[in-house]
């Protein structure tokens, strides 16, 4: 199966869409009323975003439930968990989309081009750039609101206040540790080159683990666990399988912001190389690299005005010096481990196969 | 009293500034351990903006709690929503920079430049610019998410599920609202002026209320009344006290803007006719002013690079049309009328003395 039909199984998708798309619809009830029809674009664009996610992180998060005893005839609170993970995600990405300058995402531009190119077309007074930018902003900060919100409303309903607090205290800390993952993540780029490979290539797996492994499969995993009335044990337990399986989906991504397929994954081809993104991939390509090639990426990696020509040399060192295949051997041994770990747990045993799958695919995907 | 002195009774704002500190003590020694030295910054900024808060809001807060029965002898939760009120205006303010390009925060730089200097000083690669923007908006987004947790934490001690959630619901409220009058801020000074003055003043008042009177005093008030278990009754006949002394506030807040001492307000001179904003102010002026005198405004209004004695002329318009005199008149009026309802509250004395010194203190303040 991939993922698409993954998602789709026990109606996890179903059922976090229809708690997003009333999300959507009580707000624009609100805002509609409070204050016409001005602030409508800003649902339009969450909607826009929003609809094209995967619902990986929501499918991890019920799974890990339904794993760990959830019940699949009362999912509700499961899918306001899923929901909120996917608000959450699409909070980050309207910030992450300002702060890397991305002009695309999902096949769309941008919500911060898209603004202002609402505000070119308008003719109105003032910067198209910084309305647009403005915009993302706030986009970003109701998404961060709402899916604590859609959490908040999931817990409602769970009587068990440890349960309560357990699921809740990791969302929270996820939301400060993507956070500053971003923020290393930036830092990290600023750093002149040098002849530290080994240095690099931990801070590049540092910078991995802080921004976007834990939080696309573990913290989903440990979220369920603990919605379901997890143990503290239950809930390490689970994020042994979550981390590897999660770095595994980064790297993933990592080799498709360079050789995805723009038809694909809705992105420009090499759109991290212009973004100068020093992934694992790129430090590898570096450390493995002769001066000649060295000096191409020093020099190219980071340049908003590559062209295809350089963006395929760039790849021809990334898979000559061999950083391709080693990176790729990378993402099969985590995820081998992840998912033996995966097998020494006692774990309802349809959850456990389909956590398996979920993992495989999004390591193995092309989006 | 002056501001400052009337947050210090019943020591809130020590008891506020506990919890703040408590917060970046624990988040300082959770990222230390976890990252090293790198992502401490951002709470070093965050300390910065916070510590020049006036605490206003975290006051307003606890007398509303007071004033319906809250036991002094117990005030922590209280407390918690005070530190939750402070962290979501620093998130704001964090963004609201940004978005204004402002220069100048409570006599500092602002984040984003402060982080670009850093970036700049470091002589590191990229651009200072865009690591300026990006930390900021990172800055927002952990001060948003650290004021929920207080707010959660400020919550857990409280036993009554109803009280709890009546009090979580206007924080939900406020902060959509906020957001979303930011936005209407944004577009309402992307309109070309016309001769609509009516719709002009309209239009600012409709940003006023959304973006910043609400949440200046009638929702810490609000909360603060929730919080002590409050009636909806008593939380509506709150609201109808806070809301007008709230735009009060802001109308005071936007003379400052451009008639405030620098010295003092620690803003440069005139920001606010830099940053063209179309407060009530400057639209008051625009309907007044002579055919020359608008041309002016129109012209000169949202210059960044608005010189002392262009900003002088200006100001000079704003006098000269009656504009500032109606602007002070209505914030008499409006407050007037809100202390006037006070009185008709049932109400502890004691606070209810403090709540029209606040809100006295709040309208005729100088920074």
């Amino acid at each position: 199966m991939n993922t698409s039909a993954l998602v789709d199984v026990e109606d996890v998708r179903t059922g976090v869409d229809a708690l997003l798309r009333d999300h959507l619809a009580t707000s624009r009830a609100a805002l509609g009323s409070a204050y016409g029809a001005d602030a409508l674009p800003l649902l339009d664009a969450t909607d826009v975003l929003l609809s094209g996610g995967k619902r990986l992180r929501a499918a991890f998060a019920y799974w890990g439930w339904r794993a760990h005893g959830g019940n699949p005839a009362a999912p509700t609170p499961a899918h306001h968990v899923g929901a909120a993970l996917e608000l959450f995600q699409a909070a980050a990405l309207f910030h992450d989309d300002v702060m890397d300058n991305s002009d695309t995402r999902r096949g769309a531009p941008t919500a911060h081009l898209a603004f202002a190119a609402r505000h070119r077309a308008a003719g109105w007074v003032g910067s198209p750039e910084q309305f647009g930018l403005s915009a993302a902003i706030l986009l970003g900060d109701l998404a961060l609101v709402a899916s604590e919100d859609l959490l908040h409303h999931g817990l409602r309903d769970v009587p068990d206040p440890t349960t309560r607090r357990r699921t809740r205290d990791i969302f929270a800390q996820m939301r400060t540790e993507v956070t500053v993952g971003q923020y290393l993540d930036m830092l990290s780029q600023t750093v002149p080159w040098d002849d530290d490979h080994a240095g690099a290539e931990r801070r590049a797996r540092h910078v991995i683990r802080a921004k976007s492994a834990r939080y696309s499969v573990e913290h989903p995993l440990t979220m369920g666990t603990a919605l379901a009335g997890g143990s503290p044990e239950q809930i390490a337990a689970i994020a042994r399988v979550g981390l590897p399986l999660g770095e595994a989906f980064q790297l993933r991504d990592d080799v498709l912001g360079v050789f995805g397929d723009p038809a694909v994954t809705g992105k420009p081809a090499g759109d991290d190389l212009r973004e100068g993104k020093r992934t694992v991939l790129v430090v590898r390509a570096v450390a493995a690299a002769t001066p000649a090639e060295r000096a191409t990426i020093h020099r190219d990696l980071g340049r908003l005005d590559l062209d295809d020509a350089e963006i395929d040399r760039l790849r021809d060192i990334i898979v000559g010096t061999g950083a391709l295949a080693s990176v790729d051997g990378l993402v099969d041994e985590l995820a081998t481990k992840a998912l033996a770990d995966l097998d020494t747990l006692d774990l309802d045993p349809e959850a456990r196969t389909m956590i398996r799958r979920l993992g495989g695919a999004a390591v193995a995907r092309h989006a």
